[in-house]
Formats: C-alpha cells, sequence, structure tokens
C-alpha cells in the first residue's frame, strides 16, 4: 500500500533537527517547524480574508502541513544549502525527487501516490497559497532567530534576523506586510 | 491586537511534553502531536473521499491543527485526568474556557477572536470531520504507545496500545476502519 | 501491600518537569524541586530554632519531603491553575483526593496507607511547619526565576521573580524575614 | 554567612548525573537520587516501627537528606572510586572533607557551620538510622539497575542488580528482609 | 587569519547528530564520530604494524581527525545520501568544494589553507592509510548499529549492522580481518 | 586479547559530560573534548612549524588523542581536584593507575598492553609534544568558557575564562603565543 510509509516518514521529523549545526537554545524539530509554518499560514490566510482577498484554504493547508515531509529523507541541512547558488538548487530538487521516488513513492498505489507527490513538491508556487507558504517559512525562521537573540544567543541569529526581516518588508502580500507592522511588534515585546 | 499572543501561546507548545509522568524512549512535543495527528487525520480525509464520503476540508484541517492549543495554558495532563468522571470532564472544560478568555482572547480584537474561539473549541463533535478528528488523535496515541513497546517499554504503554486498538475496530468511520485492517500492519512491519 | 505503587509513584516524579509550558535553561524534575524545598525547609527550620521557636523535625521533613508526590498522578500544571480563583483550587483538590485514592490509596493496607495519606495532604496547613513548607515552596520558586532571569531568560521568569520576593517580604516568620535578608543577597552574588 | 553557599551546593546536584561512565535510558541526577533514597529511607523507618522498634525521624532524615551534598565538590564518581580499596577510601575521605572546609565551612558562622557539617559527613555510621540509611542508597542503586535492565540495557545493569540484591538479604535490618521479600516483587511486576 | 574559522568549524561538530532522521538510543555528534574513528584507525594501524606492514602515521591521523570536518557547512545526511549514485557523489563533492571554499578558505591565508585544504578533502584515497580510514569509518557505523541493536531499537540499525560486517569481512587489509575475527566478538560480548 | 575493552572504554567517554557540577548551556563529552583538544594539537604543531621548530607527529596525535581515555574509569571530576594539592596529585594518579591495570590492562596481551600503556599516561611531559598538549588541554578549556560567557552564563566561567588566559599568556611556546596574539581574537569575533 505505502500509506504506512508515509506516515512512517512524517514521524521521523521528530528526529531531525533544524538549523543543523549552530548552537541554539531552543531547537525545533522539523514536525514543530512544520506545525507552526501551518499556524503562520492560516495566521495569514485569515488576515489575507479580513482584507477582501479569498483563500483556498484546502490548497493552503496542504501546502503548508506537507511541505517538508521530504527531510525525513534528505535532511534539514540540504534547504541550506540549496539556496547557494541555481545550480545546487537544481541539484538538490534533483536528489529530493529521485530519493521520494525510490524510497516512498514507489510503494504507494496511486490515488494516493498522485495526491501525496502533488502535496509534497511544488508547495511554494506563485499563486495566493504558495506564496503564503514560502512568507511563513520565512516569517518561522524570523521568529526563531528572534528568540534566540533575546535569549543571548547572538551568532548567527543576530545577523540572520535582520536579513529575513528585510526580505519580508519586501513583499507584495497584504497579509505579510500587516504581520510585520502589527504582529510582530507585539511578539517581540512578549519576548522581552 | 492579540494574534501575537496566539501565535506564542502555539510556540509553547514545543516546551510541553506528552504523556507527562511516565518515562519514554521518544517523548513527542504537543507540536510534534499536533502535526502528526493533522496528517493522520488528512489521511483518513483522503481515504473517506476515495470511499465516496466527501470532506469538509477546510473545517478538518482548523479542527486538527488547533485541538491542543490550550494546553499552552493548562498543559497536557488535564486531558488525561478529565477522562476520569463526567464531573471532571466539566470542571477541566470550565478551566480551560476560563483560563482561554483570560489569557488569550481579552487581548484579541474581533474578527479574530471569534474565529480563533470556534478552532481551539469543541473540535471533536459529531460531524465527520469532528469524528476523524477524535480518531486521529486515538491514532496517534496508538502509534506512540506500539512505538515504545517495540522499543521494549511495557508498562503502561502495552496495555494501553490494545485498549486503543479495541476502541477503534468500533469506529463507525470507513476511514478508520480501512486503517487498522490496511495501515497500522504495514506500520508494525516497518517497526521491526 | 501498595508500598510498591507509593516508590513508583515518587520515581515518576522524575519525569515531570516544572513551569511545564514556558522555556527554561534548567528545567528542575518535580524530584529536584521536592529535594530543593526540603532543604530549604531544613534550613528555614534552623534558623527558626536559632532565633528561639521550637520546631518539630519529623513533622516539618515529613511535610516537606512528600508534598507533591500526589503529582505523579496529575501532573505538575495543576498547581500552577488551581490558584486562579477559590472555585478551581477546590475542583482540583477534588480531582487530586479522588485520583490519589483510586490509583494509590485503594491498593495500600493500613497503617501505611493513613500515614501516607497524611503526609501527602493538606502539607500547607497553618502550623508552624506547615509555613515553612509553603514558604520553602516559594523561596525554591523564586530562585528558579531568579537563576533563569540571570541566564537571561526573562519573560515571563524577571516578573515571577519580583512578585514573588514582595509576598515573602510579608512573610511573618522570622526565618523568612532572615532568608531575605541575610542569604539570598548572598545567593545572588553567587550568580553575578 | 555561607548559609547561600550551602543552597547553592545542593542546586548543583541538579547538575551531576549518577552512574557517570555508563549509557543509561534514565540517568538520575544527585538531587534526584537524594529524594528518592529519603523516601525509602522514610519507608523503611515506617517498617521498623510497625515492627516495634523505634526510629529517631530527626536523625534519619538528615542523614538520608544530606548525604551526598559533597559530591556538589567531588563529582559522583569518587563514591564508586572509592570503594575499590581501603586505602582509596581513606585518600577519597580526606579530600571530601578538605575540600568541605576550603569551598563551603570556611565561609560559614556557627552555629550552621557545625550543624550542616554533622549533616553531610558521616552519616551512615552503625546507629538504627544510619544502617537504613547505608541499605537506602543500596536500594536506590538496585531499583535504577532494574529499571535499566527491564528497558533492555544489560550491562553492566544486570550483574549489579544480582550483587546489590544478594546484599541486602543479608542484612540484618527486619525493615530491608521486610522489602526485599513484600515490595521488591510488587515493583519488579509494575516494570513488567 | 582565518584559523579561528578552522576551530569554530570543528567546534560545530558538536552541535551535529548522526543518523540524522532516525530515532536513536544513542546518539553521537559529528566529533564524537571523528574521535571514535581516530581511536579505530590508531588500532588498526597498531595491528597494521604488529603484522610487519609499516603505516606513516601522521598522515593516519590527519586523515581520521579531519575527515568530517566539512560536515560542520553540509551537515551529516549528505554522506548518506551521497552513495545513493555516482552521479549524486559527485553533485556533493562539488557543493562540499565550494562551500569549503566559500565559508573557510577563502579567509585563510596559505600556508594554512593548503595543508588544510589537504587535511580534510580525498581522506579516503588508496594508500594504506586512506584505506584505513575508509574501514574505520565503517567500524564506527557497524558498532553504533550493533549497539542500538543490542538495545533493542532494531529498524534500520539490525540489517545496516549486518550489510556493513558483510562489506568488512570482504576487506583486503589484515587489520579489518583482525579486527572482524578477534576484537568484534569480544566487543559484542561486552554488550550483553 | 583485551583490544575490545580498549574501544568501549573509549565509547564510554561518550557518555562523561564536562565540568560536572556547573550548569553549562553547551556541555561538551570527553569525546568532544579529545576530539578538540586534538585538532588544537594539530593547529598548534603546524604553527610551530611555520616557525621552524620540529614536531614529532606520531608522538603528538598519539599524547592528545589518548589523553583522557583514562576518565572512562575515573570519571571527569578527578582531573579538576587533583590540582587542589601536590598530595591529591599523587593519590589520583595512583588511583587512575591502579584501576586501569585493574580493569583495562590486566586482560591485554602485549605489546599492545605496552603500546597503550604509554599512550594513555604522562601525556604531559616536558617535551615539545607534552606541552603542546597540555596547552591544547587549556585552550579548550578558554574557549569552553568564553562561549559560556558570551552565551550568559558567567559564574564560574568569567573568573575561569580570565584566569586560564593569563596562564597561557606566561607560555614559553611560540604557537601559544600565536595563538593568544592571532587566533583568540579572531574567535571571540565569531562569537560575538
Amino acid at each position: 500500500m505505502g500509506l504506512a510509509q508515509f506516515l512512517y516518514a512524517a514521524r521521523k521529523l521528530n528526529n531531525i533537527g533544524r538549523w543543523a549545526s549552530d548552537f541554539m537554545h531552543i531547537r525545533a524539530s522539523v514536525s514543530e517547524h512544520s506545525f507552526f509554518v501551518t499556524q503562520v499560514a492560516q495566521m495569514l490566510g485569515m488576515i489575507e480574508e479580513e482584507h477582501g482577498n479569498s483563500v483556498n484554504w484546502e490548497k493552503l493547508y496542504k501546502k503548508a502541513l506537507n511541505h517538508d515531509v521530504v527531510e525525513a529523507f534528505t535532511g534539514d541541512i540540504l534547504s541550506n544549502v540549496k539556496n547557494m547558488t541555481p545550480k545546487m538548487k537544481t541539484a538538490v530538487d534533483d536528489i529530493e525527487n529521485m530519493i521520494a521516488d525510490e524510497l516512498l513513492f514507489s510503494k504507494m498505489e496511486p490515488p494516493y501516490r498522485d495526491m501525496y507527490r502533488d502535496m509534497i513538491f511544488d508547495g511554494k508556487d506563485e499563486s495566493l497559497e504558495g506564496q503564503i507558504l514560502r512568507y511563513s517559512d520565512n516569517i518561522d525562521a524570523m521568529l526563531e532567530c528572534l528568540t534566540e537573540t533575546k535569549l543571548g544567543n547572538n551568532p548567527p541569529f543576530k545577523k540572520k534576523y535582520s536579513e529575513i526581516r528585510e526580505k519580508l518588508k519586501k513583499s507584495p502580500l497584504t497579509s505579510v506586510q500587516f504581520f510585520i507592522e502589527k504582529v510582530l511588534p507585539e511578539y517581540e515585546e512578549l519576548l522581552e
């Protein structure tokens, strides 16, 4: 069948820590990251709707919940490495596809195989939901960096915090602007 | 605003371990539990649809993702204690409502307050989605017990595993029957 | 017999962390808390005697050592929740009594049952020893908050530290006044 | 004053793990060990009194609670090393006395210095209370070994479990015989 | 200068766990792995010399100690992924070289840059020392798998243990044959 | 044979934490310490050679890698205790020798016994390599103290950092002076 293999892979995300090689006071597992990214995506979606934009909720939740399941096979580090050059991104994407085919989908029957393949790849497309996922992923990383910095763990988190915040400020999404202007200052206050 | 308080509460679920007082080889945080319950709910939903039943996906994801956020204020233990007698369940439900009002919603503006209040309470109602959530919560607990038992940690997990499996066998849901008959044996094999 | 059940319960206190939902640099288990509260109670007792007050040492040690054994069944969180309103305190006390009867004392023979029941309930009465226990519990919490604050972990520990210290300053006990004036400043210095 | 130094030393016992160099599924801190040894001593004392022997409770609690405070300065390992030969025991005892004088008592005023010095040294004398402490220390170690063995962690815990049980069987104390015959089998059952 | 960057990178190996996505009772850091691989290499070297083969010790130690320093930048997972296909191995090797140049060597002055570059790349060449390193890396992994299996953690460690042992049996090195025949059975006995 | 016993002892260094009784944000195991000391020794050796001094690399690596293996039997604490007085140093040295003979070398055949005995004792002699080991051990401790201090964990690490740095400044070795003047400031910058 292969459905058990999918759940077993999702469970393995508990064993994988984020930001592999840096010391952290609070290291989140990839499961915890996935939970929180989905929470942020849910909040951005609610804000979008309050501002008159329509959200495909099924699509948004599917993208957010499953966007890092493939890390069960490749680990968290690749996502950092992959952003170094376009060539690396291609190489890593290829590796992820090959591994998921070999270890996960080869054992899974349709129609589940097709549904799950859609869910775990290409989450960050240019649809509103794809963009919300991408920025939610960034917001989670930014809040992690902020928390480490407030706890006195500066390198490399202080610098990364500023970089991500600057990047988010340039986002065209209403909900991201709302988050940076209204939610982030409140969150920062809670950590002081 | 109060939105930051909600995210901050969700983040606290990383700090709370499940099954508070028993030794576990692998202790999941409430965030990891919430992630996995949502994964199981997603799978049961897909199975329901494959068998011709229609699922409200937005409702299902909202119920599953947020069903334990209130534990940020009350801890995980109450959910165990609350099942001892109906009187206790009422007392604990009252406590949870009072605390969430006091610590979370008092600071949040409408319409977010109303939306979030719906999401974090009364998730396990008698709709199909409410039932899927309740059984997904059970399935997660069952798989945790199974894993501990396979790792040689018998009390109290061996007994609890059998109890939950028996309970699930009596479920009227197609997807739960499918899970017990087709997915569980495969999952067990992966642990051997 | 039931004596093994009591020891087994006491052992479970190793698995339960204090301050469940907040991040801590140093999280004490309930066993470690019980050990330290008994150390503080012993010190306050010595100070009381040095100032001419007589202490019933058997009573003091029994109260301090066993005051949180019931948390093996209810977890640490209830003690925080219970202080919200008098109604909640009553509800939680009821729950603790029912659970201890069900899971612990039903299997224990007299006279041990009666002796242990006295030890694990009603420790914080208005006798000198009961008051010493209550303030020792506070002092342990205050020193935990102080330690977190010194390590740069401010919320919620900085605020709680001040609250507890103010509360202790109002204590009528000679030993508590002595502690705040003579011991606390020295302890603070050791953390700098 | 020096009282803060004593509490600070007691707190450090949270940082020291027992059985330093062997892998354990559940490693207790020296604080947790001290708490549990005092629980066992309390139980043995109750059993002694039920069998007509009189216990000096103040003396028993003081011995049990404080018997390992000196490990804050010397670590847990010395207690293992010290039993190799009588010459080593003398050397280690000398070291412990010198260190406690240097780091703890030199700063403490009488009468606290004298009271604390009595409490942390020579606990395991030949009085009934001294013997109860020695056997309680053994019982804690035996139950730790038993727990590891039940969890599948055999070397060196399986062998040590048998050795300690045999040693306890030869104890002249009524309460120890009662523990081995009545309490231990029940405890073992709880782990199966 | 860049020498501090090298030490800082080596220190980061403490933060990276081996076998990223599988649960382990005992997870070694990459530093601990590097230490142990160097210990095994030292033993194999001693055995080779006892059997009349000459070892270049400087070369052997340099290869073994530094063989995983690059994982400070790429994480442990790549070493698993890289063995899937030759194409992947090439891609990963390219990535490692680019990252080390960018993050480490660009800041380091000659002659240290050249010496360190030699040490962290191409360790597993076909010289006797390169072969000893490759087999020492395998022996460490085999002993980790053996330990997990003895502790009751079977998948995937039981199967991997057999695979690696079979692979080692085919090694042409005298010291590896000696290890499998003489040392491994003794080691296995120590775990029983 | 006894070779397995040696590896098994080296493996136990993973279980032993450094600086036993003080809280640390980042506690290194003795394996991690040994790895890093060997890295520092390698760097000092390279610097010595760049300044025209000749290094016996085989000797240096053997000293550094194996200098704490004996702690598998005696724990980390003795090395701290032993520096209190010359009499204590002698007593601890005696203990270490007796234990290593009893538990390790009694089972090992020559010539391995003689080679290993040389490696694990008397590493810090007055040869250039012995001095490099001694200072590398100090440098590792200094960098650990520096890291804790930068993370806000002052006592006792701030004071120890200054003490060790002052001691190193008095070293006659070229490489140590180079390290303090050129490498340490860069390392400090990386932590800010």
